[in-house]
């Protein structure tokens, strides 16, 4: 399903203080632990919902995939800003911390709940302080949800600038 | 922070084999269990995150107010459908279920956690199978975030159609 060109997800390369998101921080033990990786040119996570993550039984609820999309998007903008700035993974350094401006989802067809969700980032843009991802969500190679996350860096007093 | 004119939340008037959302579903255990309701021609809900609900410490996750927008704009849907085809409340009857086809949220300003959000919905479009619906966060009366639902009728096999 998926191939990884990096051991470490991205999420794993935030510093502590920024690594208590619900959907993808690796000191949230409550929640999703969402985990990023490079594929090449393109980025991918895979996470399978748990029971309670229902909609009409049997299918995904749509806040659920929304959330994978946001948090695939913010990691997929740390990591492209990383690799640009030359962020050597061995090397202690934490990736920069991007946030959420805006987030797109299209729902496509049901997503089946019980089976792994394949979340898949094509970056559109990448600024210093802005990263635009195309993010697709499909299960077992079929596109059930597709969305676009435009992040931005994080100022270091989390004030988001005017937009 | 809110009036409602209904006693009862919309979520409630949905039938038992579409009531396991985990974002409003009454019959989901684990999950949000968020309640809309009429405000005027308005409709609002309130929901204090819990605080796992974290992004960057302090805040809610995006992911989080991305569900709550949903599960609002598919209630608001329902509840405007109902209305207009003379449901009645006490009657035993269920609200119609309607499914996200779309979500947009725009992140205006980091939400702070710990205290309730109110999410309002305008209903821009009602038509028998579709309904599109702006929707804001507020907290304590404070701009945090704004999105717009297309909600649409879920066929009886819940296969969407095409879009």
């Amino acid at each position: 399903m998926k191939s990884v060109d990096s051991e470490k997800a991205f999420q794993d390369c935030y510093s502590d203080d920024v690594s208590h998101c619900y959907g993808c921080g690796r000191l949230n033990e409550a929640g999703l632990q969402l985990k990023s990786y490079w594929d090449g040119e393109e980025t991918v996570a895979v996470f399978t919902p748990r029971s309670e993550h229902t909609a009409i039984p049997g299918y995904v609820y749509g806040g659920l995939i929304a959330s994978l999309i946001d948090c695939h998007g913010t990691g997929t903008a740390a990591a492209v800003s990383a690799r640009k700035e030359g962020f050597n993974p061995t090397g202690g350094e934490s990736f920069p911390r991007f946030v959420t401006a805006s987030l797109q989802v299209n729902y496509l067809k049901p997503t089946p709940i019980g089976v792994p969700l394949e979340i898949r980032a094509v970056v559109e843009e990448a600024k210093p302080r802005k990263v635009v991802s195309a993010i697709t969500v499909l299960v077992n190679g079929i596109l059930c949800a597709k969305g676009r996350v435009v992040a931005v860096k994080m100022p270091d007093d989390f004030t988001l600038p005017n937009r």
